[in-house]
């Protein structure tokens, strides 16, 4: 399954805050075995926000937005679905009567522009949000999955934990993807990749070389049915990997240069 | 002047680093008056990063890329910008000798990988990377500009600011874009929007609504030939919102709940 991540709103573009969502998502996709292939952020503008959803709907199978959900005039992520989707916009009944009532509980009045927070079209359902007012949406078209999530990161996170992961796992293959990084120092980018060649064709797993204020790393990511299997395809590959490369590996995955240096020193 | 900003690197898209790089540019262009439409993120993959310039580059003035200038197999910015013009690489004799001297100069042999950080096409002039071996890119065509800089953050951030963003300064109408946030608290985002509605069909200033945790958010964006010219256009904008929000206003762009609570204490 290839998946994108589209991030909504004119303060990300204008650097008022960071997009940490889109990371939430991106680390969560590999062990369920989606590919992510595209991240875009793009601002409160209908028409540049259809565009985007149009293009990521036709080539790719699962199309994962944050932001743009709330009952404002420039929350226009439902807009840009129904738009790009061609089709119509209508309040959902039993939505809106949850929306008055969850304000009601509160002691709040209702104010009327929050009526589009109930708003479906017929591709889509809506997904619960305990901790806001604005629901996501579930959308399935032409054999394609929108997901729409809030951009708030608390509502975000308990909607892809509990609602989104949940339904995604029934539809994929189960397959997983594992990634392991072996770290090196004292050689350079370039020298590496000459050293380690012989292993950056392979496609699973595959190798990336990468350069880092503590050295050079090398990621080995494979696909498999299972965690146990992506490590067996991992495994020969990362022995072939230090027989090349040799002394120049200090570590893997987490390990930092202060802990290991740290554990010599206490030897 | 319209900005788009893409950052490469298959690490991003499996979560494994946060960009950051995007959001320094972001910050950056505003007060240089160009305006910046869309960030993308995409992955070490010729067709897809290809694909992903040659779209920038049609719709955008300025196109801003970072990472995949490295030495290595999977860096591919540079044959992703000569395939969407399509033009040819070639070695530039000059910058193959400054490479070899810089590397002789550190006691290291030349690893003949690193020759392809000495490409060019006819339409690039290199950017001088004193930080890196990689330099970066200067692409003039059709009118528009296309920017390629490393993606390690020291390298970046000094050809940002010594290289480009003069060179930029130089081309663009000379406007800023100047926002400021005003704070409100005790009124729900929906509301809120309702009592400053008559002000969100204004171009210039925009405004824009956004919920965070201490609040409802009101930014106002002016864009103007000066700094003081974008204020005098915020201010009646700003006294203006202010009559109409009253009490809920606590505070303005930088200030803090925390802050603003503390200091009512001293008082």
């Amino acid at each position: 399954m290839k998946a994108e991540i589209i991030s909504v709103g004119t303060e990300i573009l204008l650097g008022d805050i960071l997009d940490t969502n889109s990371q939430y998502l991106a680390v969560r996709l590999p062990p369920m075995g989606i590919d992510l292939y595209y991240m875009s952020k793009v601002g409160d503008n209908l028409q540049r926000l259809a565009e985007t959803i149009g293009r990521a709907h036709k080539r790719s199978d699962l199309v994962l937005i944050t932001g743009g959900l709330g009952p404002t005039e420039d929350d226009l992520t439902r807009e840009a679905i129904a738009l790009t989707l061609d089709e119509e916009m209508y309040v959902d009944a039993d939505m809106e009567q949850r929306l008055r009532a969850f304000f009601a509980a509160r002691g709040f009045s209702f104010p009327e522009r929050n009526v589009k927070q109930a708003m479906l079209i017929p591709s889509a359902q809506a997904i619960p949000n305990p901790r806001g007012t604005a629901p996501g949406w579930w959308v399935e078209k032409d054999g394609r999955i929108i997901v729409a999530m809030p951009g708030p990161p608390a509502e975000l996170e308990r909607m892809w934990e509990v609602e989104v992961a949940p339904r995604l796992a029934r539809l994929t293959t189960g397959d997983v993807i594992l990634s392991r990084t072996v770290k090196t120092i004292g050689i350079g980018e370039g020298h590496l990749d000459e050293m380690v060649s012989p292993l950056l064709k392979s496609e699973n797993p595959t190798v990336g070389v990468y350069a880092k204020p503590d050295g050079v790393h090398l990621r080995l990511t494979a696909k498999a049915s299972t965690q146990e299997a992506a490590r067996r395809l991992i495994q020969p590959m990362e022995e072939e990997l230090r027989r090349l490369v040799g002394d120049a590996v200090w570590g893997v995955d987490d390990d930092t240069l202060e802990g290991v240096i740290g554990a010599m020193l206490k030897e």
